[in-house]
């Protein structure tokens, strides 16, 4: 695949309609990479959010003042972010403001940018909810990040949630929380997903019926 | 009542129906046993759920690499579960991985099971919504339990988010969270319960009409 | 503005309708009052609840047995609740106990207050999202308070979650968290709250077209 | 025993010499009472810091201001303390500041005050091991109390890190923790502890020339 | 080396003597293995407790009520103990309970043991300070683990503090913490360290002197 | 005073042993300044470690990969190093790595360095212990910095366990925790904190006889 196709809605579309998280993180663990879901605090802000998008990193880290340039980084990384893009957040620090919100979300979505996901909070809860953009955060507050947080690196490889995150990476996030698969391993972890997706539904049939779970595990290996 | 009787969807349909976890736990309070709910942090996985039904009680343990038979126990539990139990997992230890999910519930459900209480993550999230089975947990997560977590015993008595929970014990779970009634208590507790919330109507009247609320306490005891 | 109109529902639902608590959290981080937020922990207890009021306080403190007057300090101040107030509480200590629940709502609803805050827990989420009574609390739990918690200060100044409130301050709630605005600072915050609502409006509108956020923050100064 | 004799530091002294923590614990725990040690986080501020007394209780909160009369309550508890007491004190909210000192503690020795456990932070580290005066703290912060925290209540029964305290009970601090022995059962724990700590020493031995511990455990029932 | 050597005084005091855990860790990090270390929350009961020795392993998990055999398998890895071990137990459950005392210490010292590491509490901190038996845990309480914890696996892989540790493993702790060994890296692992050792003395002392770090670390790789 | 007497080892050790981190607290309290005091989780490495220096202030991170350049700013800081500095370090993210030791500390002291204050994890406790070098730390670990945590900015004005702290700061920590004044406020607190050391001794006299606290108080206004 080309990168330009790894950026394009169609693809990325695709792999939001027809995967979801934990089938990614099982193949995933099955291929030895076992740390690339990030932790249950980040959530969704409204129930459903739902995307895939190629992460564009930014670390933010607490500051006592307000900087003689506010704001520089951030937009730099706002201002150049390509479509099929998600922001991707480190919020260092327990600084309890947000590093995003809805002005940031609809200027995001104008660019083309599929989401945001943060190690920390956003706000404007009901803005985004209103423009179903798929934000996922720690929480909420009315906070302004304003000479509390500062974005000090940006398309820099960070840790996210316990994830290490490199700017290009393909992120999937939905209810049950944010996974993340390394570039390097895209074509084969999405191709093997689908077979898996596949084969839950026979399984799922099975169950339905009352087959043993026993009987089902040791003929299809899935619980 | 009979055993059969306690595990009867009739029977237990009923106490779903008429009572609530904030009238049960108000009567284990006054019978002097106060520590009948689980901490705030086990949480329904979608708005609306609540059940009742007997505990079927499992413990699992973080482990560090895949057992030598993966899941025995749990899919013994599983494979034997009797119409009218709730699956209740304490889930010790702080590994980040989800012991509960769709497959699991699609099961459970098969087989007459009601619900699930964790203490603990599950996974699914949109999937459990959808089939409505309902599940108490203390988050969601996208990754499996396998080589992370195993059931090390079942239907043993175990303390599961504070309450000591015994195999068989009263489960009610709803909005507010988690009720246990041991089984020693219960005719007593819902036949107090149910004449409780015949009570609360007319104060909940009394309360709608403006009246003193140290009247109404004074009256009839309850605020 | 006379005490009076200060606690009318004309100028409360005014309130409630044309601001929210990031814009007013906004103005006074400009003003300099940088501690006005309550952390994210407290949270409405069903979605979409908002509220405008005047505080009302209490400080509730962990208790180990039943005091000879139960709920006394608690019953004063809810029958003496004024139209316009809400009711917010500090709930020190960490016992596990729902400070509030259904029938306090109810109660205060027919004095014509408009809401609870809570630094602790509530119980009765269901019966008070039935009544669209907006509570904001730290979470729910079936446990009653009898004998756990017990009302010691009411309408003194308290620390609420990070906010000093006194009372008949002005405390505004939404999806995004809890904004106190001290009473002396009320008419040129709301004054000037109301202005900015307006240019976000301008900003929203140029950022959807995919202006640069840049030029945005440097002519119009907000993000 | 009078109640002079329970105060009295011959039979203080004797008990803080004799017994320890650990075995008025298990005696505690032989007679049902299993919620008589603080948690672990109050610890001595120096090593080998013990003492025994009888409780002298306070509740202090959170307070955002100077209160009219800074101090009233804790003043009123200190010039009344008595010869054999400890000061226990409550410290609720989550305050960052020093409830106790060394100025506190030169005076409450001065009337012959044995010690303070409090369920919050004190400071002047290095003055109170100077002098020697068991102080039993979360820890320590050179941030002074005043118009951060408040004495509300004294000689209260109160919740004192988990444990239920009344003014008078037996209090004893050591390496290990803080334990409480209620009044009412302080005979019957105490002789029986003696007992124990006796039968203690003969098991060391045999453990000493290495005799199985099962062995031990079943002819002795201690481990 | 044989096992006999392995599990030797001599070959074990020699590691304690001439390494610390943060040499090994390094070497550790090294070859790739970073997760040999666990949190900085398991600390030495005294200072200047140190010790090197072979894993024999426990989990002990939280029950609500006696078993009918209490304290069954820890019986039996603690009279199976053999010269040169350390008992390394993982405590899962948040229950405040000590699963080591001064009793087991001294039994395990009778049989050669040289230490105790827990995921969890201890206590007689003053017992086992007084004997010298290196004990690391999370902290001390007087409360005994009779009816609160109870072992449920021996000599099993577990998690112990974020550190998967099998039965044999090689285990140094002192002031900085404590460091995992695999027995399968061991030869290589502490033949570097013992290298690394050499080479920190000569780096000391040219920074000792004034020395740029910076030329230090270019010419010496260590910092 | 002139910037070089402010960094002379006449001046600082003038303030190491005349004053006292909670005697300065108290002063800025006082002057307004609330929060010039870290949190409690600061702690010294060894008891009675106390230092008074003026801050070299840098920002770790961290990181998932080791940078091109590893510990680039970090060893410019630390070649950087005047007389009469402290290391003031901010640790952000919850990785469980060392960002100081015992390598360091020699460099710092051989370059004139006082001491170090971080808001993170040190390692080497024994040797920094051995030569008797102040540092303030919330843990020990150890596990290496290196591909862990990297310096991101330094002699920037950071947040540093809750206190803003600019380069050249004064700070003081001991027993009882960390100070920071900021160097505009520096020489009016000062003075006062020297005076006010002077009035606590004649209250301690008072005290020591027995005076009421009340009348002390009232008095002489300090508790």
């Amino acid at each position: 695949m080309t990168t330009l196709e790894r950026y394009s809605a169609e693809y990325l579309d695709r792999i939001a309609d027809s995967l979801y998280s934990s089938v990614l993180s099982d193949i995933l663990d099955e291929a030895g990479h076992r740390h690339q879901v990030m932790r249950p605090e980040v959530r969704p802000l409204y129930p459903g959010a739902k995307m895939a998008g190629r992460a564009a990193t930014m670390l933010a880290v607490a500051v006592s003042e307000l900087p003689e340039q506010p704001y520089r980084l951030l937009m730099d990384l706002l201002d150049g972010v390509r479509p099929g893009e998600v922001v991707v957040g480190a919020v260092q620090g327990g600084v309890k403001a947000a590093l995003w919100g809805e002005l940031l979300s609809t200027h995001t979505r104008a660019l083309g940018g599929r989401g945001a996901v943060l190690d920390g909070l956003s706000r404007d809860a009901w803005g985004i909810e209103d423009m179903r953009f798929p934000v996922f955060a720690t929480g909420v507050t009315p906070a302004d990040s304003r000479g509390r947080l500062e974005v000090i690196a940006i398309r820099q490889p960070i840790l996210v949630s316990g994830v290490a995150v490199a700017d290009g990476d393909l992120v999937l996030a939905d209810e049950d929380g944010v996974v993340v698969v390394p570039a390097s391993l895209e074509d084969e972890v999405v191709g093997r997903a689908i077979e898996k997706v596949a084969g839950e539904t026979t399984i799922r049939d099975l169950l339905r019926q009352g087959t043993s779970i026993r009987k089902v595990f040791d003929e299809h290996g899935i619980l």
